[in-house]
C-alpha cells in the first residue's frame, strides 16, 4: 500500500466508540489503533484484541504524550470532550470528537481558541451530513436546482424513548436529540439562524414529566428570511422516521425514508411494504463510515474538516436558544447565545 | 324518480358559483336552480340559459322571499355573506356559504345566533374536508390506526401569487389561503387549537411588501397537547402543493399529491413523472361535488351539516391569532378572539 | 351553444351501453339520444325517461330509417355487431361499436367493406387505448423519449371470474378478455404484430377446466423484431391490476395502477396503502368519457376514428392465433388468419 | 474469538475472485486464505499481500494436497469449473463455485457424483438468492401470503452489452446472462420447470448477428401449471435492471429496483429521482457477503448448502432448452436434457 499510515488515539469505549474503531478496522486499512482509553478496561479486552488495538489504557495523557499519535477520537461523555479536545489540541494532534461538542459555551469557546492556536484539525461527528440521501439535498440545493430555499422542514422521530436514567442526564431532549437538527437546519440553508422558537410536550410517558420534555416542533428563521420548521417525536412505532425537505423558489427536494427492502406487497386488504429501518445504526451505518473517510482525507490532504468546532458550538447555541424559547414561550433571537 | 326535488337560490356567479352551478347540473339531477343573483347579469345571460338557471337577477330579495326556494347557496364576496346568511336564515332557507364565513367576529357572532334561532342549516365551504385523500386520513385518525395525534403537519402551497390587486383586498394570506390549513388542523385533530404562533416573509416578489406576506410558517399547540405545523407558499413552480400528516401515539398516515398519471419514465438521465396537478380546479374537482352532495343529504334526511358556522368563525379567529402573532412575533392564545 | 347537435340513436340497454349513455348524458350536452333499441325495453322505461331518451323501442330498422339520426351506438351482444354495422353504414350512419368487433374473420371482413362503400366512420371501443396512464406512455413512445421500443409488457388481471354461465358464452378468455391487451399489444408498438405463443392454465376454479383457462401468458413477436409479453389472470384477489411497460433503446415508460388516494399509514407492522382500484368501471371511467370524446369530434370534424375497423379486425385475428396457439403449443404467424 | 478459523484456497483472482476475497478479508475474520491460485500470479502479488493471503500459486495442485485447507472457491472460467469441482472433493474439500457449474451435462453430472461418494459439500454462487428484496418475495411465498404462485415475471437488464470478444465465448446469452433468471424461476416458485419457450433477437447492435442475441423474452412452465415469463435486454440505458414479480392465489409481491439514494426533486419541468444502480456490483454488494456467510455457516454447521450442485445443473439444463427453443422456434420439453 502506497499510503501513508495514520496512527489514531481513541478516547471512549462505549456504543459509539465502538462503531467508529469496527468502521475504521474494517475499512480504512492505513490506520492503526494504538490506543483506546476508557475509564474502565477490563470489559474491553476481549474485543479489543479483535480489532487489533495495540493498546487499552485508563490514562488518556499516555496518548497526548506519544507523538507516533497522529490524531485523538474522542467518543466519550460530552461533559468531557472540551477537556480533551484542549489537551489534544496542546499536543499537536488533529481531533475528531462526537456531538455535541458540549455544553457551556464559554468553555467551548476556550477550547475551539486553543484548537486555533494550535494549528489542529477539529471535526464534529454530525454524520447525518453524511447521509446519501441527505447530501443528495444538498447537492441540489448547490447546483441551483431548487433555487433560493424558502421554507426547510425536518422530521426526526426516533423508534423508541431513551431509559428514565438516560433522560435525567442526557440534557433534554433539545440538546440531546434535537441537537442533530439544529445542525442539519444550518447544512439545508444558505444562511445562518438569527431566531428560534421551540415548544414541547410530554405526550408519550408521564414518568419524564418535569425533567424532559418528549414531543417538539420547533420554527427557526434564517438572516435572508427563509424559515425552518423541526418536528421530534422520542415514539415513532413504525422506526426511525428522519425526513428533509427543502422547498425554493425554482422547486422543492425531498429525502423519503430508506428501507430494507423494496418489496411490495398485494393482498385482499391492502398493499403493503416492511418498515422503515428501525434504529439508526441500520439507516446511518454508511454515514458513519463516510464521514471517518472525511475526517481520514483532511489528515491526509491537510484540508479543513466539513464540520468544524463552530459547527459544534453553533448547535449548541441554537439549542439553548431553544430551550429558553420552550421555558418562556416566546421566540428567542439567537444573538442572546454569541 | 323517487328524490324529492330540491329548489335552490344561488347568490354570486363568479368563478366559484359558476364551478358549484356547473356540478348541481351535471351530477344532481333533483336539484332545480330556480334563481342566479349577482350585481351585474348581462355577461352570465347565455351560460345561465345553458345551465336551465330558470332566472337571473340583480334582487337577491326575489330568492328570500320566493316560498318554493329550500337552500341559498351563497358565493358572493366575503363581506357580504354574513348579510345573506342572516336575510337567508330569517327568510327560513337552509344556507351553504363558501369560505371565509366573513371577517368580523362580532358580526360573524350575530350571523349565526340569527342561524340558530330561526332553525335553519349552515353549511361552510371547506370543500379540502371532502377530498378523498384528506378524508381517509381523518378516517385513519377515526379508526384509531394512528392513535392519538401528537404532531399534525399541514403543506400548502400554491402554485403562482395572485394578481397584485387581489392581494391588497384578500385580508392576507392568513385570512385568504391559510385559512383552509386552519380548518384543516382543526379537521385532524382530536382537540381545539389553543395557541397559534405564526411568522412570515415576502421571498416572492418585493412588490407586496407592506401589503402582505408570501411564504409562511406556524405552530398551533392544542388543547390536549398535541401541536401542528403549517407551511404556506404563494408559488410553487412544481405545481399545487397539498399534503398532511397525522403523527400519532401507534403510527402516522400521510396524504401525498395526487397526480395526473401514475407513468414513470427511465431514461440515461433520471427516472421522471410528470408534474403533480397544477391547480386546485383540478386537484379538488371531486371535493368541491362531494361537499355539495352532503350538503343536499343534510337538507334531504334533515341532519347537521359536517361543517358548521361555528367552524367557520373558529378558522377565522385562528386566522386573526396568526395575524396578530405575525405583527408581534410571539405566541397567541385563541381565548383572545373568542 | 354554438356546437351542432349530434343525434343518436343506441342499440343495447346493458351494462355497458348504460354506461356510454350516461356518459353522454352527463358530457356532450350537443348529443341527442333519440333512440334505445333493445330486445326487451319494458325494464329500462324509468331510467330511460331520466335519461331523457326520446324513443325506447325493439325495432331498430327505426333508427337505420330515422334520417335525423348521424351516428348509431352498437352495444348489443358481440354476435349482432357486425348486422347492425352493415345495417348502420348502408343507412349512412356513422357507428360507434363495442370491442370485440365480431368472432367470424370473414363476416367481419364483409362488415369493413360495407363501411368502406358507404364512406362512413367506424370507431372500435377500445376504450384502454383513452386512458390518462396508457395515452401517457404512448405519447412517450411517441415523443421519442424511449427509443425504438424492444420490449413490451402487458399485465392485465381482472379481481373476480365471470360466472360460469357467462365464460361458457364468452368465446374463450382470449376473446374476452385479452382481446384488449391484443389491442394494447398493437397501441403500443411501433410494428405489426407477427408471430403469437400463448399458453394457459386453469389455475383458480376447476368448475371451467374443459370450457376455457383462467390463466394465461403470451409472447408477441412484431414484425420489426421487437417482442411483446402478456399475462392474464381472472382473478387478482388485490384489485384490477393494470399496467403495461415500454423498454426502448433510450430508456423504459411504465404505468402503474391507479388508486383510489394517495394515502399512506404507517404502523409498527408495515406501511401500508389502500388497494388499488377494484373494478374496470372506477378505473377506468374517464377513459369511457374520453372516447366518447374523440368519437364525437370525429364526426363533427369529419375526420378518421382513432380505432378503426381495421383495429377491430386485427385484434380477432391475434385472438384466434392465440387460440390456436394454445391448443397446439407452438407459435402461430398471424399471416394465417389474415 | 471462539468462532473456528476456516482455511480455504481461492481457485482463480479475476474480477468476481477478487470480490469475494475482499468481501472475506472485510467481513469474516474467521476465515484465513491461504492460497490463491491462478494461471499467472505477478499482477495479484500486490493485491494479494493487502488481503493477507498467505501464498500466491499457479499450481491448484498445492491446495487440494494441503491438509488444513477445508475448502476451495471455484472463480476460474466456466470451462474449468467441474475439473476443479472433482479434484476438490477427492481432496476432501467443500467447495464453492461460481455459476454457471459448466456447460456439459454429462461432465456435470459426472462431478455431481464425485461431490456425493466424497460427502463434501457443494454450494453455486446463484447470488442473487441472497439479495435482500428476492429473499423477502421467496419469504412472502414462503410465508403463504401470495397463496399458490400462478405468475412469476423476471426483468432481467443489463445496462450495457459486453465487448464483442466477450459475447463470442460467452456460450450466449441463455448461458452467461440469462443463467441467473433459469435460477430465479425456479428459487421462486414452487415447482419445477417443465417445458421452455424461449426468443430472442439482435436490436441493439448488429455487430453481434450471427454470434448471439441481445434481446430475449421466454416463457416457462413448471409442472404444477403455473408459468414464468422472462426478459433480457443487454441494454437498459437508464440502468441494472432487476425486478421479480409472484402472482397467486392470494396476492400478488413485486421487488422493485434499489436506488443509491431515496431523494425526490420536484421542478417546474418534471417530478425527477437518481436512477437506479448502473452495475451489478452496487446493486448486488452485500448479495455476495451473504451468500458466501451462508456458505462459510454451511461449513461450520454442517448443514446443506441453499444452492446446490444439482440447482447448477437445473439451470444449465433450462438454458440449453431455452437454446433449442430460440433455434426451432417452438417449446420445448425440460425432459430432453435431463
Amino acid at each position: 500500500m502506497t499510503e501513508e499510515e495514520i496512527c489514531v488515539g481513541v478516547i471512549g469505549g462505549g456504543r459509539i466508540g465502538k462503531l467508529h474503531v469496527e468502521n475504521i478496522v474494517k475499512n480504512f486499512s492505513n490506520v492503526k489503533i494504538k490506543y483506546l482509553a476508557d475509564i474502565k478496561t477490563d470489559h474491553l479486552e476481549e474485543w479489543a484484541k479483535e480489532m487489533g488495538i495495540i493498546k487499552l489504557t485508563t490514562d488518556t495523557s499516555e496518548i497526548f504524550e506519544d507523538a507516533e499519535v497522529n490524531a485523538v477520537l474522542i467518543f466519550s461523555s460530552t461533559d468531557t470532550h472540551i477537556k480533551f479536545i484542549k489537551q489534544a489540541a496542546k499536543a499537536g494532534k488533529d481531533i475528531f470528537c462526537e456531538k455535541p461538542i458540549g455544553s457551556d459555551i464559554e468553555n467551548i469557546k476556550e477550547g475551539l481558541e486553543i484548537v486555533e492556536q494550535n494549528g489542529v484539525k477539529l471535526m464534529i461527528g454530525f454524520n447525518r451530513r453524511f447521509d446519501h440521501n441527505f447530501r443528495r439535498v444538498r447537492k441540489a440545493v448547490d447546483d441551483g436546482i431548487v433555487g433560493d430555499p424558502h421554507i426547510i422542514k425536518i422530521t426526526s422521530r426516533d423508534p423508541a424513548p431513551p431509559p428514565l436514567d438516560y433522560v435525567k442526564v442526557s440534557g433534554g431532549l433539545f440538546f440531546d436529540m434535537t441537537i442533530h437538527d439544529w445542525d442539519m437546519a444550518r447544512y439545508l440553508a444558505n444562511s445562518e439562524v438569527k431566531e428560534v422558537y421551540a415548544t414541547g410536550q410530554v405526550l408519550i410517558s408521564d414518568e419524564i414529566k418535569g425533567i424532559d420534555i418528549d414531543t417538539a416542533v420547533a420554527i427557526l428563521k434564517y438572516k435572508d428570511g427563509s424559515m425552518c420548521t423541526i418536528d421530534n417525536s422520542r415514539k415513532a412505532v413504525y422506526g426511525y422516521d428522519q425526513r428533509i425537505e427543502v422547498f425554493g423558489s425554482k422547486g422543492a427536494t425531498m429525502a423519503e425514508n430508506d428501507t430494507p427492502n423494496n418489496v411490495v406487497i398485494y393482498t385482499d386488504e391492502a398493499t403493503k411494504r416492511d418498515k422503515m429501518h428501525h434504529f439508526f445504526l441500520e439507516r446511518y451505518t454508511q454515514s458513519y463510515i463516510d464521514e471517518m473517510k472525511e475526517f481520514l482525507k483532511c489528515i491526509e490532504e491537510d484540508i479543513e474538516p466539513p464540520v468544524t468546532g463552530k459547527d459544534g458550538l453553533k448547535a449548541v447555541q441554537i439549542a439553548m436558544a431553544a430551550q429558553k424559547s420552550l421555558e418562556e414561550n416566546e421566540p428567542v433571537e439567537l444573538s442572546e447565545f454569541e
